[in-house]
């Protein structure tokens, strides 16, 4: 006899998985309950549909064919019955039965489940301040949210909005608005856009929006929503300060939907998201979930968490469904933390652990390097990237990866992505065959040199500090030598102005005498990547300076006010 | 005492070599000899020079931040003393001292060492035909080569010119000389071009090129250079035509150049390259050697060969220099074959073994997918990338990938070449968490799906047949019932026309009678990429149909001419 299948949830993870049982199972009846009234959305688009990379909405419900996925849709070509305005209230685990109400109607009916999958996804968090309630304070999670803010931009009525919030979400939509013409503040309580990354890699993003015409406000949190006649004039931060604004966008992350599972008696985790094993199995047998609502495992920290992602939502669901129709033969054993944010010209991502995840994790003895290169030769316009890897110094394990910049990020992160799940140790990483050609990377690919770097660190062939560190060293009043070895034009067109000496790598072993007399001193060389400062450090060692470093990344690197 | 380090070459790994040799003894002496007049010439780069993405050489020998790498800088910024024009004659093991000429001025002089580095490349093959002296028959392997083409282009009196050989050389300096203006005929003897793809991956590249307005001869070699007045008016092919031209740039391989080392006693492998360990040491413990000269370990075959990739003789003289400073300490494990190439607007790669390698290996359960897809969603502008997946069926281990398409190519491949690296196994590709956003992927991306794929033929919940072998029937007087899936107005705009059943998705289930009535009929199914395409498998399954095939990759993957 057939078996019934009901999935509540109708977004990404819900789809997936009704459409993959479909394939498993081609005679059973399969019930899919949406709340709202779009399906399969791809919500990830919104900020790309509200800046205005494509106008017509049903392009995020659209099929790559054209075929808008809806009911009808559903029904005819995968003989899925399809459920929308309708909200799931109560799971009778007892009975094996949904209770459901159509919201447009108000009628209330039931489902028989044999198995039942929960995707109800995620809700935005909307803090709890003065004003939230004002038209113009929205969030960007649902197509309404998305057609509010292009019909917004196209109403003319929009100069000035505020995002709270520098995440992923909130940053695309600083640029999607700012594209469609309007006057960005993005403001973060954290001293960091983009948490993901270290605070001197989010420097860089921080830069790069500003030099796109926005405004970055970090460390600070919003008090209060201001308004007139109901509508939002500005938006008040915990400092006083007070900015104007026609809208508010709030993107401070997301909380698991996951009532309806509590209430049904599942179990739910320390984050508030349902607990599932490897199988996307509930508490109980016959209940799965995946998506935004559920918590599965970093598999580089071992902790279940959250992890509101659409690519995790789909491929969660593929394994549920697969579970629920043959019994459990297929796991998803988890996710290492892979993030990426296009901001303009910028790309930003990061896999793994974070050097700061990893030291609150209790990480004692990490390594770290960080390498700045053109991603391609220069005669096929390189553009650079700057990377980072952060290693566990006693298993050589490379535990995180972050990469910034203009040239292509997204493949040297994949690349990160796959040593991290492959639990590569640095030295598996230097000697890599990637594809080489000059149209898509140097001919030593940037990942590698950023390998090779954190393999001279653990050898002890090379000593570097961040810039952060020099940074903090100039701010607490030391003095160490700073010595740059760019050549003289280099140094012209840009240069850092702390008090650094110039002398030409091609120049050094003849001008050893402008360097400090005492060996002991500290010297700290840098060129535009560090490379040659590399060199120089190589050669001043071997002079016999004893305390010798390698500003990492060089001036690229450097995320702070220069000079010039 | 310092030692003196001997580097023979100074292209790519010679060059690398000595520059890391320096870092790791900054008070070593270091003697680099140049046969030819450059210097660390960006070999690679060549094509894209001629094909004028950039009209200066000198970039081809400029660092990134534009000095020329000359001996002056050698000397000055690296303290190495670079001899150019200046060809090695014979090595003295015995004396440890190499014996070399200056071909400009004919002085012979000796160079003594403590340790010797080999990198004196390869050489293009010319086969030895009639009329190879003519003026105009050309290679592309070195500056002057280059230069050549370059003022011949300009010289405007450049109308046709055939490119003999279809690999990554051949293929790049077609595009080149195209965009110049020529009209390109690609001639090579065996039946597919870039023979690192399986065939039916290497037509779309053939359908491309041709689509870009050149010619592409494959299965037949060239006999004869026809000329006049010493110069080339035309080659004449094995099965008697001739083809008119200008030029003709022979591009069918390279060949060691280990006559010096093999001179001087040292071990020289099957394919005629030097032997080296894993330390990059020939069979003198004292001579090391790297770079396209030299055998080194396809680490998927575990057979020893030449690899002559830039990307590889950089980390090979990495290695070297490192156990040539400090006594052997580090290793250069091999290379898994990873190869990519640009030609106008699409890419080609292959990384581990294609499924003819891995057949004439002798790998006798080969497991293949083939999956096209678009390499971001449709309203990001998606471009397709065909993907072809090869495992070992016994251990479920990747052995092989490639990719070919307009769109990210470049990304996919390093993925799988990170795979093939890891030794990861299907199972373990089905879960990945890579970076995803709408600028950079779909939700699933591209090489997850492949992998997805593969996973459902390891199951047995797919039989897929290839584009290949379904042609293969057709031309041999089978009648399998095609069913072609997709919707009407996309029949309408593409289709095969080779006698298939029109049956959109959505209304397969109510026209199982157009099917044939015996279930036991053989019934090949696909739509644009195969994923409509093997929802109907399934369904036709669960109807009791036996003998059910998806065409994998569906219409996109088919390179035979269609009707439209």
């Amino acid at each position: 006899m057939s078996k019934t299948y009901v999935v509540i949830g109708g977004s990404a993870a819900g789809p997936k998985t009704a459409s993959k049982i479909r394939r498993m199972a081609p005679d059973a009846e399969i019930i899919m309950i949406q709340k709202g009234k779009y399906l399969s959305m791809a919500s990830c688009g919104f900020p790309y549909f509200v800046g205005g990379v494509f106008d017509d909405p049903n392009q995020l419900i659209a099929t790559p064919t054209g075929a808008q996925r809806n009911p009808e849709f559903f029904s005819n070509v995968k003989n899925i019955k399809a459920l929308t305005s309708t909200e799931v209230t109560s799971i009778d685990r007892e009975k094996k039965l949904v209770r459901m109400r159509n919201l447009q109607t108000g009628q209330e009916s039931t489902q028989a489940y044999d198995k039942l999958f929960i995707a109800t996804g995620a809700s935005a968090i909307v803090p709890n301040l003065p004003g939230k309630e004002l038209e113009g304070v929205t969030t960007l999670q649902s197509m309404e949210d998305a057609i509010y803010l292009k019909e917004r931009l196209a109403s003319g009525n929009l100069k000035k909005a505020v995002i709270v919030g520098g995440g992923l979400i909130g940053i695309e939509t600083c640029e999607a608005l700012q594209l469609g013409g309007v006057q960005i503040t993005v403001v973060e309580m954290l001293d960091q856009v983009l948490s993901f990354l270290d605070w001197e890699m989010a420097k860089h993003v921080e830069n790069h929006i500003r030099a796109n015409g926005s405004e970055v406000i970090t460390g600070c949190g919003v008090s209060e929503f201001l308004g007139k006649d109901g509508k939002i004039t500005g938006v008040k931060l915990a400092d006083g300060r007070v900015l104007e604004c026609d809208l508010a966008v709030v993107a401070i992350g997301v909380r698991p939907n996951s009532g309806l599972a509590r209430d049904a008696g599942l179990d739910v985790g320390a984050f508030g998201g349902i607990t599932v094993n490897t199988f996307m199995q509930t508490s109980d047998p016959d209940i799965y979930a995946g998506g935004d609502c559920v918590e599965v495992t970093n598999l580089v920290t071992h902790q279940k968490m959250p992890w509101p992602m659409g690519d995790a939502a789909n491929l969660e669901g593929r394994v549920a469904a697969q579970n629920m129709v043959l019994g459990n033969n297929v796991e998803y054993d988890g996710f290492i933390g892979t993030g990426i944010c296009k901001v303009f010209d910028y790309v930003a991502g990061s896999t793994g652990l974070s050097e700061k995840q990893a030291k609150r994790l209790g990480y004692s003895n990490i390594m770290t390097a960080i390498q700045a290169a053109p991603d391609r030769p220069g005669f096929m316009g390189a553009k650079p990237v700057i990377i980072k890897l952060v290693a566990d110094r006693t298993t050589c394990r490379l535990l995180g990866m972050q990469a910034v910049g203009t040239g292509d990020v997204s493949k040297r992160l994949a690349i990160g992505a796959m040593a991290i799940h492959a639990k590569m140790r640095v030295f598996d990483l230097v000697n890599l065959d990637l594809p080489y050609a000059p149209p898509f990377s140097p001919a030593i690919d940037n990942f590698i040199i950023a390998a090779h770097v954190l393999q001279n660190k653990c050898l002890g062939r090379m000593e570097g500090i961040s810039v952060l560190d020099v940074k903090a060293k100039l701010d607490a009043g030391e003095k160490p030598f700073l010595l740059d070895v760019r050549g003289p034009d280099e140094f012209e067109q840009m240069r850092l102005g702390v008090g650094e000496t110039l002398i030409p790598l091609g120049k050094l072993r003849a001008n050893l005498d402008k360097l400090p007399k005492d060996k002991n001193a500290e010297i700290i060389v840098y060129c535009k990547i560090s490379l040659r400062g590399y060199e120089a450090y190589c050669c001043l060692k071997a002079k016999g300076y004893n305390n010798v470093k390698v500003m990492e990344g060089g001036i690229v690197a450097w995320p702070f006010p220069r000079e010039k």
